[in-house]
């Protein structure tokens, strides 16, 4: 038995998020038909970071197991062959048999990008603001981000984790005239979770809550008190980092 | 009569360029059947630069006459509101009657976008180039260019125009990781000479025709002798200068 790791791009705004759903497409599942075509052999594709519906991915890590013996170049140039436009395979390797994309990442880092004035061009890619914000407050916010640990108010309480404790290694926000960026880095993330914390730091940089009622947020350990969710076209996981 | 002037930005992927053709859905006829419900009159756009199919532009400049006596800041809302989501107007403003977007404007801007990896992410506003490229000669392609004047072996031969001299204000190449830029300004452009002219650097930069050829290639006045047209994607009309 083989275990092939790989590194994805994909451009979420035509898939129903990474998992496989009756829905519609998703990318496991296009990744999966597309390995069966090739390898003649039903794979399971496990990602580190199973992104939401809309999402994108710049550096997705994925592995799978197979009987296949054939050479990874090979592997390599089918698959990008097979896939379609809006998905890339950046590169492939083979790894120890136990290694696991979703269960050995030390570190993931996302990206969410927000422009404050309108854009027809690359409008897949980030979210139009139109509210004033107050900038400085952003970071007020992520100073604070990074020493807090539980994050049950900022994950879909649908979603059935264990533990909803993350360490958030970076976190920080980048003005560049009319486009902002948030970018994040943790161990983990819960579900919904980016997306609900730039919701709610958009209300605090608006003067629509306060910097304490944010602070207060994470104290309550429930989803109703977070106030907004960004969109998903403005998020993008950046990279995985692994042993 | 008034005459207003717009600022417009648009993804060029789903148009058949600027001007009304039959073939399908041009940015032009879009707006015109917008400003035809607005305004109850027919009126006729005249950009600044005429996109070719899938080009895209984020600083175009366009002017119609109307009789209508509307307020612009609602003209502009019920504008933004009537087209689709692939183009924006950035701003609205009166000018006297005379002016017109295309004969009036001093400058115009081109970026022409490449990756050297390929892309899901941002497909639509760039070439992927996989070919091995020498990056200092396309700046000396540039140096070259400045300085002629006569661009018709970079004009598609089926373009009626009375003149192929152009004045080159700027053109300059950069370099950012796997991504490069190629940026050039001048008084006015030939129908597909950006194009032509970057799938011709490339062909210096990869080695497939030396400088002196690139050189020969102006002097012959035959678009046959020119090598490559770079596809549409990767460009975008940045902007237009009046007086």
């Amino acid at each position: 038995m083989r275990n092939i790791r790989v590194t994805i791009e994909y451009d979420g705004t035509d898939f129903w998020g990474w998992q496989i759903q009756r829905k519609g497409r998703c990318v496991q599942g296009v990744l999966q038909d597309a390995l069966f075509k090739l390898l003649q052999e039903k794979v399971n594709v496990i990602a580190a970071g199973r992104t939401d519906s809309g999402v994108h991915a710049r550096g997705q890590v994925a592995n799978f197991r197979t009987n296949s013996q054939r050479d990874l170049k090979i592997i390599f140039k089918a698959l990008n062959n097979l896939t379609p436009e809006d998905i890339i395979i950046h590169d492939i390797l083979e790894v120890p048999v136990e290694f696991n994309a979703r269960f050995d990442a030390l570190e993931r880092t996302y990206r969410y990008y927000i422009s404050l004035r309108p854009l027809a061009i690359g409008k897949r890619y980030c979210w139009y603001c139109y509210y004033k914000l107050n900038f400085d407050l952003l970071n007020e916010c992520c100073e604070y981000l990074k020493n807090v640990e539980n994050f049950k108010s900022f994950c879909y309480s649908r979603s059935e984790v264990k533990t909803h404790i993350c360490h958030i290694n970076k976190a920080f926000w980048i003005k560049d005239g009319d486009n902002l960026t948030f970018e994040i880095s943790a161990n983990r993330f819960l579900h919904g979770m980016v997306r609900t914390l730039v919701g709610t730091m958009l209300d605090v940089s608006r003067g629509h809550i306060s910097i304490e009622e944010f602070k207060e947020i994470f104290v309550k350990l429930d989803r109703r008190f977070a106030t907004k969710t960004a969109p998903p076209e403005g998020l993008i996981l950046e990279r995985v980092k692994y042993p």
